[in-house]
């Protein structure tokens, strides 16, 4: 399994039921990719979200975003952390 | 105190050992400012670094960054999370 860090771009003016709504679409199918959103992070003056995830691939990440309707337009494989 | 998601690009072929000094170099002053840097993750195939921070300010967390001397391209506070 590989960590990912997608950012979406364009979020501007998202509301807290937005996100949890979001995030809640993300897990009721993740699971048939595999994958497991842990964690997102929303700048909502710039429109920027940021979402940690663990999956098997970053195709299986892009599937579970298109099909829970927030497509990303970034998802980078975590290859360092700290 | 808030939570910041900075972002750095052009940090291609970036090393393990120098990732863990770039973020020891944040921890040494980061004090000096109240913010204490939390995450990174880095793609090093895009080049991309993601940072978690909390601080004060953007401005603060700015300062630290460029003093360990490592600026950041984006920094964006955290206005919601999941």
């Amino acid at each position: 399994m590989t960590t990912f860090m997608d950012v979406h771009h364009g979020m501007h003016d998202m509301t807290p039921e937005q996100l949890d709504e979001a995030h809640r679409a993300d897990l009721a199918i993740e699971g048939d990719e595999d994958v497991h959103f842990a964690h997102a992070w929303a700048d909502t003056d710039s429109g920027t979200l940021f979402c940690l995830s663990e999956g098997p691939s970053a195709e299986a990440v892009r599937r579970v975003h298109e099909r829970a309707g927030h497509p990303a337009d970034e998802i980078h494989p975590v290859t360092l952390s700290v």
